[in-house]
């Protein structure tokens, strides 16, 4: 939300006439959907045709026009650009750029403000807008905050590209293997690559198994609702923590509660 | 958590050292159990048998030493004074007491500063402590905004009292009937009723049906995990709005999410 509502504030009045459009697995369309009918403004939404019903459905209760496409990044991607180029709709992209990312770091300004004892910040990485900012805006007022991406392992291509210095990019069959289908990104974005290297500190990874476990938890300890791409953080903070840097307060960042409700069931039965 | 925090922290030194003890179904026990720890205070817990194990556990957790007994509150009141005069622990009522209803207020305090253009509060009520206190601090500050207590049909007891003008008191096979194991207290608490009486609108009731419909949508709209005592305020919202009075921004107290995971997972396949 706080990306995309950034994103489209900020257009100029004669591109958000004509409306925005954006591809999306699901989370940051409901952002483009929200931002756009709280600022007037028409949303086209092209998704995979495999994303949870429950976000297709969320997202066509906010107002938006929905365009399914099939399981690739890049075929979203290519069909927004066509009918932006045919109608002039304002493309916003899910992560990769400058007003996404400084939407997202409000969220590292807030932790700040309200836990300013925090030692360690951990943020789900998908594409990387949201981790950018959060690391941003944290590395940029308090340098001693460590922050550290979590992504699945079957879809560890941020941890890849960072530890690796170059930008990875994984075929799409590879990260859809994750159940965590908000961080199926195939790569990070150039922008938000270069945030990372300039400002997180790690990225680690947690197995689909600590996903399912993590969602319980939330739930029952934690009494909220998180899906799977929001729950790595957690993961990581229950199973992972000797390969985390030591600290007295950690926050972790729990984005996306957009789960169907027979998989949040089955991780209730669960261990 | 409020309510126990008050007291327990206003309880003379000599007092304290001693230990604190008290009777409860369950969300109260956690909140003098975590009180007392955070406090370093001995904290000994009457529950009854039949409270929800992950109530029971959740108490023991914080290292409160547990004393089970029968399901009616008589007993397990008579147990905590039996207790409390052998061994001069303090005991902290659930809910009638100033100190319990001034912490509880703190939430009317917080509603208020959250949001400022609030017109109506809907708060659950069991024995009397939350409404009592929400209801005082928002009348004696905002006499304009309304606050509506909310219980189950089931175990009506607070409306009966509230609308006779006279405090009523079931049997405790009466109450035991609602799911809402939180709210199944024989009568509201002298205090509390005096409390009811000076600062709340209107008590309504919730059917056992409602009430686990509104935890799943709690759950899934709300991404918010809530046991049956807690969703009925949300019950209210959206199944008896015919029943409240007229408002542009209602806010909806939603206190206990120690619900069994069964039981969650029951409202998720629900309707």
């Amino acid at each position: 939300l706080r990306g995309a509502y950034n994103l489209i504030a900020n257009l100029p009045e004669e591109l958000r006439r004509k409306g925005v459009i954006t591809y999306s697995s699901g989370n940051h369309a409901q952002g483009v959907a929200y931002s756009a009918r709280a600022l007037g403004v028409k949303a086209i939404i092209v998704m995979p045709g495999d994303a949870p019903r429950v976000k297709i459905e969320a997202t066509r209760a906010l107002g938006a026009e929905i365009v399914l496409v099939g399981p690739a990044g890049s075929e979203r991607q290519a069909k927004a650009e066509e009918l932006s180029a045919r109608h002039g709709y304002a493309i916003v992209p899910p992560f990769d750029h400058e007003a996404i990312i400084a939407g997202a770091g409000t969220t590292g300004l807030e932790i700040m403000e309200d836990l300013p004892q925090v030692e360690l910040v951990l943020v789900p990485v998908g594409g990387g807008g949201l981790l950018s900012g959060v690391a941003a805006a944290i590395k940029q007022s308090k340098p001693n905050i460590k922050v550290v991406g979590v992504e699945p392992e079957l879809a560890n291509d941020a941890q890849r590209s960072f530890r690796g210095r170059e930008l990875a990019t994984f075929p799409a069959e590879a990260t859809a293997r994750t159940i965590a289908d908000g961080l199926r990104t195939q790569s990070v974005g150039s922008l938000n690559f270069g945030h990372l290297l300039a400002f997180v500190d790690d990225i680690i990874t947690v197995s689909e198994d600590e996903i399912l476990q993590a969602i319980r938890e939330i739930a029952l300890r934690g009494r909220l609702v998180a899906e799977p791409s929001g729950a790595v953080t957690t993961a990581a903070f229950l199973f992972h923590r000797e390969d985390l840097p030591r600290a007295r307060q950690t926050v972790a960042v729990v984005s996306g509660g957009n789960i169907e409700p027979v998989l949040l069931e089955k991780c209730l039965v669960g261990s």
